[in-house]
């Protein structure tokens, strides 16, 4: 059994290699957005040509990263999104949704302080961690059914 | 043609009243969350019992919510999402990812300074409107076909 | 809104007619398996001849069973399952993961002594409630917003 | 062509050693659940935190559990559920209703006295079995067409 | 509760009638093929142009009936086929297979000439009836809960 | 059995108004594009604010208007494309394409010149016909099985 | 490109064995159901223990059979059903239909002298061939656009 | 993360060996229609039997080709569809319809001079290129997130 697990959100800390790294040696199959933020933000402009107006600009880049997005959660069984403590991270609820429509396994991180304002997100998830440990340890256990000593 | 529309998001102003009165007379049947804060943050522990954790107290209302909401989508064929000036609305979000999985025309209705912060949910969606009234315009013309004057 | 509900499980007590009294001016349309034991047990082989293997006979009623069962759970917004006291009641538990494959909102009726054994089901549902009055409130506050005073 | 079998229900018994190792040599991949009992009931806790309330306690480990029954479920072509001779188990049933569901061949493992108990379940598969080499059996005509000397 | 039922196959005696007779007064709802067997041969030419070649002429006839077929099983909650005792019957085992691909509940009205021709047709059914008036009896069952006096 | 319709295509001359004449009495519901040309194409800016570029311009009123043709074509049973004489008329081939992934029955209205440039589409299409009155007789014999005389 | 073929119907001539040998070096996966007639009669009490009364005993071996036929249809992109000269064939018609409303591209093996009786059969098909090596010649073209020289 | 593209639409210049040479070394499955006019054309009737009428002889062509390109757009993740100077080109806007309906990822490739006709079927892509080069582009930043240089 090959588990696809699509890592969703926040893309301004580590937690992604902390997560790819702990799961090393399991039979996991790991799938992003681009993290870069300028090369995400401009990729529509990029490659398709300049746009005067902002919107549109965010608008092509939005649509092209959606190939990507779109691609990890359809291919996947458990979708991880990480919520951050900053920025409004509309993407990362949104790709939460998105996932629990598909009906996908949800795995949520995220920390106390956000707790209130997750609970219809957390609501549909399988499981709330607040480190990427968690996850590792979740991983494991669905994989191999060994829990952390 | 009657449009079942579900007006999903921000609970603190009158956009819904708004599209609600302005469609008055459109074969529009409109579904929409509780809208109630209290009950909605209460609804689990009042009815199903109390509980110390505030996690889980959160938990069981934003299950028995999560039964008309997922009607509300379920059943809809557009989708409005208003992102409010306040709080992180990551259940907005959510419910605008779960819509767009679920392949409904989505509507946002958004101000200017979430552009950004917003741009993946708005390309998913089919329009970006600032106003109540553009919605109204917007299901009047998609029922009727006529415009504003 | 109207909600659809379907009302399975145990079919020895007066359960499904206080949630149905209770809900009386609701806007619920609710179904139900054929309650009478004997007509159920026996309504193949009444209709469609006598089988002298009770694994038949038993079977053939099951099927006739499952026409109604299948469509009283496709129609469903909201599925109520209640586990009683006795028997082992493995067809109720057979209509909830049908249910939850589906998609359904699920609300299980269940008493604390049988908490360990339902783990699994109540992980799927969407409410875990001890009384046919609770499904009632839960079902005035989807449709109403309103709570038990 | 390979075969997906998962194999459902009661982990008190070495029968799934016995369908395995049967199966040797056939072109099958079978997956389980975690058949640790205390593994199985402690994963939630023992990753996500402690719960002094059982039912949550419950409810954790059972949401991690799920994770691997879904995985196992939607990539089965065949879904094998035993019922053994104690406990509720409830799970099991549960199990044969999703994967009914989903319209997956179903093949039950169960004892006569259980017979009329298990006369809906039974009627949703496709084969009801009393031993693992049956299941064996099963699984190598339907690969290689060839019976039972 | 309504039940929608399509009554498929054998087009040359009044078993239709029969059944719909026999239901007068059950909430059930009947759609049928076109059973004029002129009409039903020849729909596509005499609409649509003369085609010199007979596999034409009934390809264009059989598309529009397709029409009609389709949403009859698409929109039935059970679906009944009649095995008469003549002809090929092709179009009565494809309708079967199709509602079967589709989960609805079948009905097959058969004899037992044809038992051994037809068992993986009657495998996939819920109820293997020889009289239309069986048929009337689950109907009324599946509706009512009563049984035949 | 109430058909629902969508009339899909050209725009410049009266066959929508010729069949839903024609199909005075039948019991079908018909449905279509807003078919006023320049309030199609100026629907996005009317309503949610210009756009000095014309591609932008178009993108938002073609989505506005997918609002309506989503609805139309996931609500149907038939979808009738009319394919005129001039234009490239792509978004008619989109619709029949739109529609035939989802499994609609589709009639072409098409001319004899364009018959080998249809041909992917006519192979899609359960019916191509020259005429309205061709899809009206259509309806009638789907609905009651009456020819044209 | 690897095409799933599954070849249905008729197992009294060597059809299989022409197009699997046509097709050597072509990128295809071909299943059949069992076609040994004494086995596959006999499965089911063969493995799951005898029964009295033929109808149970062509029951079960039809569902055991049912998880390859399910099986093999499900994975295939192809599907190739051949109607013999003899014989009810029902089987084969249902399988068609099976495949129709799963959206399988379909190819009827068929003769002459049914053409009338297949026409509902026919006009569900991408093609319809009299001769095993057309389809050989089919599956070549599909895959590397070759014709016969 | 392997990307399954299917590259439909004008098969007169050379822009799918543009495609496919540029993307040499990415992890891309590409699948096209046969791109040889002639044999696209009279495929049906080479395997299967000349057809006197050319409506027919078109229609069994469009049928057999119809088994490929099905395959195609069902096994891709991004459909491009390219629209080129000449011809009505109504199967490329067939394929984008079919592809949107599926929730394919779709990348428009077209001229400025058909901005205004396409621009519904641009309102359901993700991008709309002009030169093949920056498909090849897309592609590469969706597996790799690299953007030109």
């Amino acid at each position: 059994m090959t588990l696809n697990v699509y890592l969703s959100g926040e893309i301004h800390t580590d937690w992604r290699e902390q997560i790819i790294g702990g799961a090393e040696g399991l039979d996991v199959c790991f799938a992003s957005p681009v993290t870069d933020h300028d090369a995400s933000d401009d990729c529509g402009v990029a490659i398709l040509g300049a746009e005067p107006n902002k919107y549109w600009h965010d608008h092509k880049g939005a649509m092209v990263n959606a190939m990507r997005t779109r691609k990890g959660l359809a291919d996947a069984d458990i979708v991880v999104v990480r919520f951050g403590e900053k920025y409004k991270q509309w993407n990362a609820a949104f790709d939460a949704g998105y996932a629990a429509a598909l009906g996908k396994s949800l795995i949520i991180l995220s920390q106390d302080e956000h707790q209130h304002a997750l609970k219809e997100v957390h609501a549909a998830a399988l499981a709330v961690a607040k480190e990427p440990q968690q996850v590792v340890e979740i991983l494991r256990y669905v994989l191999n059914g060994s829990l952390p000593t």
